[in-house]
């Protein structure tokens, strides 16, 4: 057995080295690359991938794993070699299933898709890009048949961001969790001029802004020895090895909120990436467990970390120190309050704790309906605001800020966006455990004690990697299933407070 | 043959794109990458190497070239087609000689000695260094043997720099050149009062520095469109394409020529880089023609422009903007002088365009005594001390200033340095022949016009690629061979006039 693990891992490691060698191609692109080099790098990309993904999918490794399934019965569930061939055999099926063919239809797909929703979504011209979106949608579900599915084409898609995750199980949940908050959205919309956030909008410096950032990402644990915040358009985390992490944030003068929470947000996956277990370096394992699961690290540092009041009682006093002009008058309360404003908007990546969800249902929905062919392309427009006007009560104004907001689709990407809600669900539910275990945990917050929490993650969640599904992770880590519930109880306690329902 | 030719390219071209991600590896790690991720990056960096050089000296690949290289006969000889076939055939002979064994054996003794030079290099401790240096010679040996040779040893390894380029050759006119740099250097000596570049470690603000290097970089031609300028401790120039060159510098407040000839020197690697065919890309011939000729583009901007009256009578007026405190009561004739200060020293980067040269004359020397078993390694730094003494006059005070300066041979190379030299002495022989064809060339300068020479530059040797050898790439620009007499001519005529001899 020590052999072929030892030739399995070598192999999975050459992959997992050109994988971070793209994943920096990819950094690069998107901080420093000169607008010129763009053709070379999506050839790079493209040659990089290929060669991953050609070399895991080899029988060579179908047959390590095969003769190694039956030797690694015996070890612990959730030892590091049983893990690494359950967890690889899982995604290597996956992968074998999906025809080169497939893959290069869709690359190509995509590319034009992704051009013509640049120009669709500036022109708010759905109609220029919906032949692509077809195209889009019909080899989603080649894909999801070739990946084969119990229940519904969702099933197969959705089990490439959260593995094992079934959409009824999310339906279910996010029906729940749909039947209090429109209701909730409702009596806020009624109430809103109980908070004021104009003081967010004041001019705050770039540099001073930058600097806070950093000085709360540090706090938080982040290691700068072993990781870098850059600038970029579009923020984002990535990671070529729990050694080198990268996240990147953007400042606006003018929107405090960007920055400060873009960067408790990326810094959340960055420490989920820093607390891997260094025993898992190289191999698959060496992952998050879903995309979800990332998610909720996020979530649980930028929202119920970042945006409580323990946070920012130890916070507001070093932001006026920072910003005594803008915050002249200000005191933390009106601070917290404003920072914590719910306000329906069009724009998902925009919108608050309260409201987010609501966007992404509305994004499920119309994923299954179009998957099922429920819903003719033609009409999405209209399926997209009519829902907007159900869950939020606002129409979009132009299909730029409705069905055409998001990259996603154009990148050939449907099943993702649940991922998004399924991580603020999870980050209240694993916050309350850890509350639930440790709760003194908002009083070390307010002394800017942020070790025992990000500990008890590292511990609970980070080391582990892709070992467990995010079901079985859930379970080991709070004793229950997904739920929606903590999430509900949460949000009605701190926003019935903040708006006095 | 136009359907193997597609074959080829295709192959060649995901060897280039893994040369290319690892190329950015490198740049990353010299730059912005994280104390943290050095480990993992000497993975990926060895993985990707690796792989590109499987797939480079694949069966499929010689049987291609075996048939091409009978098909593209017919077609003239400096076409692309027949160019790739000819030179990716050379390379791979190359390539396919050197038995893997030998590469892993490499690997891991640079690795150490590499570690070993710099404690030694400390320590000023030749004898901790010994062993590994010993190391490295017999492998160097061993590579020779493997790739065989006419003359001596030497001739293999300078092959893999110089392609084609005889140590006899080279000997020959490093000889000549020596006879005449010899009794200037002395001469000047002898005179090293005429100059006072005092006015170099006057505090120069690094931002301003930084600044003027950018814009004496566009005006040379730098693309930053295709292309970026970032610090690093070494400065070096990269590229990942013709459309994405990255160069770095390094800026020191009290050291002026540092940053800005740094920069220049840079910029004509980079100028090479980006004017490199973009029909050629993607293929083994989309990179410089040898070592040499690549420095031959740096030491041209650097010194032959960059450190001329010409360059300086448009550029003075501006540097005394930005620098009026530090320039006050400086003239541009003290300033143009106090660049060109000639001055025997220990260390070979730092050296001026006269003495450069004979530290280059001693390396290449102690070389071919080390791989000829002439010289005992015991005895090296005192070989290397006398040659110091006779060539500059000057001795070092310990090892660390003396034979544990340079990095090369502790990364397992030998072969390189005459390259350095070989660049300084096509620089001029270059210049010659484009102010044969140009005359207005000095006058265009002075007006701060670049673009004619760099146009020059690119259209007789950039755009080439590595199409042709040295020698013959030579031959076509200057009509003539390799010599040392127009840089000969060059440096009395230059030096004679600043020091008046």
């Amino acid at each position: 057995m020590e052999e072929k693990l030892r030739e399995l891992k070598t192999r999975l490691g050459e992959i997992k080295d050109l994988e971070a060698a793209a994943n920096l191609l990819e950094w690069d692109q998107m901080t420093y690359m000169p607008p010129g080099g763009a053709a070379a790098r999506a050839e790079q990309l493209a040659t990089l991938r290929k060669i991953a993904h050609n070399l895991f999918v080899s029988d060579e490794i179908g047959r390590l794993l095969e003769e190694l399934q039956a030797e690694v019965a015996d070890l612990d569930y959730d030892s590091d070699e049983a893990s690494l061939v359950r967890v690889t055999a899982r995604d290597y099926e996956k992968e074998r299933k999906i025809p080169a063919s497939l893959v290069a239809e869709m690359a190509k797909a995509t590319a034009l898709a992704h051009e013509a929703w640049v120009r669709a979504r500036a022109e708010a011209n759905y109609p220029h890009f919906q032949p692509h979106l077809q195209k889009i949608v019909d080899l989603n579900i080649q894909m999801a048949e070739a990946l084969g599915y119990e229940d519904c084409l969702y099933d197969a898609l959705l089990d490439l961001f959260e593995p094992e995750m079934k959409t009824a199980q999310v339906a279910q949940v996010f029906d729940d969790l749909k039947a209090q908050l429109v209701p909730l959205v409702k009596a806020i919309a009624e109430r809103k001029d109980a908070v004021d956030d104009a003081v967010l909008y004041r001019d705050y410096e770039e540099e001073k802004q930058w600097a806070f950032g950093q000085e709360v990402l540090r706090r938080m644990g982040f290691d700068f020895e072993r990781g870098r915040q850059d600038k970029s358009v579009h923020p984002f985390t990535i990671a070529f090895s729990p050694n080198d992490v990268r996240l990147t944030t953007r400042v606006y003068r003018r929107q405090f909120r960007t920055a400060l929470f873009g960067s408790i947000h990326e810094g959340g996956h960055a420490l989920y990436d820093q607390g891997l277990s260094l025993a898992l370096e190289r191999t698959p394992l060496c992952d998050g467990a879903s995309t979800g699961i990332h998610e909720s690290q996020s979530r649980l540092w930028e929202n119920v970390v970042g945006r409580s009041r323990s946070f920012w009682t130890f916070y507001f006093p070093r932001l006026k120190e920072l910003f005594p002009a803008q915050l002249e008058g200000v005191d933390s309360e009106t601070f917290y309050k404003a920072i914590n404003k719910v306000q329906p908007s069009m724009i998902r990546v925009e919108a608050d704790e309260v409201t987010y969800n609501l966007h992404i249902f509305l994004r499920f929905e119309i994923e299954k309906d179009m998957l099922e062919g429920k819903v003719k392309l033609s009409d999405l427009p209209e399926a997209w605001n009519a829902k907007m006007k159900a869950y939020l009560g606002i129409v979009p104004a132009n299909d730029a800020e409705g069905v055409l907001q998001d990259v996603h689709w154009s990148m050939g990407t449907i099943g993702y966006f649940p991922t998004y809600a399924l991580g603020n669900l999870l980050a209240v539910q694993f916050y309350k455990q850890a509350l639930a275990e440790m709760p003194e945990i908002p009083a070390q917050i307010e002394r800017g004690e942020f070790a025992p929490l990000r500990t008890w993650l590292k511990e609970r969640i980070h080391v582990h990697g892709k070992k467990f599904t995010p079901a079985e992770l859930v379970r080991r880590v709070t004793g229950s299933e997904l739920s929606a519930r903590p999430f509900v109880e949460y949000i009605k306690a701190k926003y019935g407070e903040i708006y006095g329902l």
